[in-house]
């Protein structure tokens, strides 16, 4: 883990005054990175950086010449279309423009600074957002012990935990062609689901339509197959972390997924908010992983201890649904739960290592999803199946008063995500949202 | 399904002798696909097409400018470092190039493009592959009832197949990342496992390494996300087909797999074969799909009468392990399974409807497994975990007399394919192969 430097300060204050408004997502000292254009517009796609209610268009600044040495090298891989290159990178890279960047938005910076950064800001309003990198693959693991546990009782009544849970941090290959970025709609996914007590499936759009509260965490330089990573140099292949939406269907899940895994329940649409807020930019909410007493200690492969005194990230979370009829009548959505990352049961650093313990090659700009992220309560379930115990006991919307189950044509869901303490910025992951659309006619 | 062409005729020749040796596996009326460069070069890799003993290298062929059309345009893609855009361009740039192509190398092409295509020749023997497309995402199927038997009865004893399996194509995603060609090596992978008995697992080099002989199928071009696409339709998406071995680490993926599926137990390696067969030189080896008798019927979006009539491929398959004695004596590999991938319970096209039946989107050059093929008897098992019946009953390697429950430490195995019956050109896949290296030290 990277130590506090100066671009943590929680006293520095940017130029731009947006950059401090309370409860901004998006401080000096966030500097989260992402890809944009000028919505609506079909300008090239390059990279950009959020300070306060502007996104930094890194190839403009790359056009003016304001950043010297390894900050210009850094910044001219950052600006392009992907940030597969950057992420390839590395932390010092990484670092040398997280740096530059910081002391060209302080508000000490020289005015010719300030000036020359201030043309190359859109407003965030006037962006829209492509996928951060060209995803290579995608892959989920499932680390919430509560969440496995409210999930696995649905399932399995009898031995809700698989023994391998605490051993390992649990995965499965999802699809990366269908990652899209926070904004993207679809459609009612069509498929298999076997009613209960019927003598054979039917073919039908989805009616247990569910959300998963994840992060996601992008993968800096890679590995080359066959050469695992060890855990003490895990941090160092991650670039950053974003919000994460496993939509999942369900009753084609619960079908299809013995004894292989969940394939088409998941793979009509996954969701990634826009912003990747950097390792370096959460240096301060860095915590203890702590195994609940009694529990197994995780092998030696698993353990070590930066990860035990550090591994953690104490995000907070929380889910909106924002149905039709809120929209209608221009409420806010409703929130249905909220906890925090730390709760995890494995590190992004144990997952890392485990990922790649047989040899499996990571690339720059692949994205790992954490897992459905629920707390230990059970307003803390980060998907509806779980609120609602399996579809059994409705949940009631704050505002319109409607009941869900399931999720329903029309319904938004957001997720937020942001660290705060005394004696630290705010560091916010800004939303990711989508909207389920009615299924197509067959 | 394509009708039968001039390009089909058994009794075409080619002017390049060794097109029609006997036994030979690319014939005039096969002409696969792959991407070459010379054996140890620098190159840039491009297309080519495998004819006799020799790879056609099509950015030769496209630089004297001998076909023309639509040929020409098609040829242009087709010679590119990878094969995506090619295989997007759908079944009439495919078939617009295999017209020519045949054309310019039967026996009656005119002398100036007999040696102006011979002066684009390669022997086979000097050729270095890579990988046909930049894949995108690759797909695992689980459509052979005799593996799934043969394996559920080790799992799962007293319910050796999920109630699914007859009713759809079963598949998991697979790691695109670590997916090779033919002639890559790899180490043993690390992993953990759980020893029967034991209290803990433990971390360890395979001990239960394992091959598994499917088939893959490239995807032509793609659909829009949120599209299905019908069962009809299904093979104007495929372009081709190769050999391929899922190598599974079976300790590590039984230990991992519950409840989300195999993971590191398959992604530390996947090899292909390094010729793609197209759809179009495998006309004549179209059969009909037949569910045995009393099996349930598919659910309407999986059935045709297309798929009914000819959906099967009938593939000779065989499985070869070459130990280091073989070497060490100069002896051929031993033969350990011989089946057919005419036995499968599904259908590449009901393959690929399932897959977007809720809306994944395929993209051009994504890859697709069939899933272990094993055939009905014992001796056409397609892994060594089904032929030691879970590692009880050794097996016997011709030639060397050596025993195999798992593989062992320098075995390659050797996937081969064929078709061929009277009446028609033989269509060879070639061969697909790898070598375990020892586990690397930790």
């Amino acid at each position: 883990m990277t130590e506090l430097d100066f671009s943590h300060d929680p006293a520095a204050r940017s130029w731009l005054a947006s950059a401090q408004a309370p409860g901004a997502d998006f401080p000096i000292q966030n500097l989260p990175f992402g890809v944009v254009r000028r919505r609506g517009s079909q300008e090239a796609l390059r990279g950009a950086v959020a300070i306060g209610d502007q996104a930094l268009d890194l190839a403009a600044l790359h056009g003016r010449s304001v950043l010297t040495g390894d900050a210009a090298q850094a910044l001219a891989l950052a600006a392009q279309p992907a940030l597969n290159a950057f992420m390839a990178a590395g932390p010092a890279t990484w670092r040398a423009l997280r740096h530059a960047l910081f002391n060209a938005l302080r508000d000490d910076a020289p005015p010719a600074v300030q000036q020359a950064v201030a043309g190359c800001l859109i407003p965030l309003t006037d962006v829209e957002h492509a996928l951060p990198t060209r995803l290579g693959d995608y892959t989920d693991f499932y680390t919430s012990l509560h969440h496995a546990v409210n999930v696995g009782k649905l399932l399995f009544p009898d031995r809700p935990l698989t023994p391998n849970f605490q051993w390992l941090p649990i995965a499965y290959h999802g699809r990366a062609s269908s990652v899209v970025v926070s904004g993207t709609d679809f459609h009612r996914p069509h498929g298999q689901a076997m009613p209960p007590g019927a003598a054979a499936p039917v073919y039908t759009p989805c009616t247990r339509l569910d959300y998963e509260l994840e992060m996601g965490f992008f993968i800096g330089p890679g590995n080359a197959m066959g050469q695992p990573v060890k855990l003490d140099a895990a941090e160092q292949h991650i670039f950053g972390m974003c919000l994460l939406n496993d939509w999942s269907a369900r009753d084609h899940q619960f079908w299809e997924m013995a004894p292989l895994g969940p394939f088409l329940g998941k793979n009509f649409c996954t969701s990634i908010s826009p912003w990747i807020v950097t390792m370096d930019a959460l240096v301060p909410y860095r915590v203890p992983f702590e195994r609940p007493e009694g529990d197994p200690q995780p092998l030696a492969y698993l353990d070590g201890a930066a990860n035990r005194a550090a591994g953690g990230v104490d995000v907070q979370l929380s889910v909106g649904i924002e149905s039709a009829q809120h929209r209608a009548h221009g409420l806010p959505a409703a929130e249905v739960s909220r906890t925090s990352f730390h709760h995890q049961y494995w590190t992004i650093a144990q997952m890392l290592t485990q990922h790649t313990v047989g040899g499996c090659n990571l690339q720059a700009g692949d994205l790992c999803g954490t897992g459905t992220i629920s707390g230990p309560t059970h307003a803390e379930a980060g998907a509806i199946v779980e609120l609602s115990v399996g579809g059994t006991q409705p949940i009631t919307l704050a505002g319109t008063g409607e009941q869900r189950t399931f999720l329903q044509d029309g319904d938004a869901v957001i997720l937020s995500g942001w660290c705060e303490k005394p004696g630290a910025a705010r560091i916010g992951f800004g939303s990711c949202r989508g909207t389920v659309l009615p299924a197509l006619a067959d």
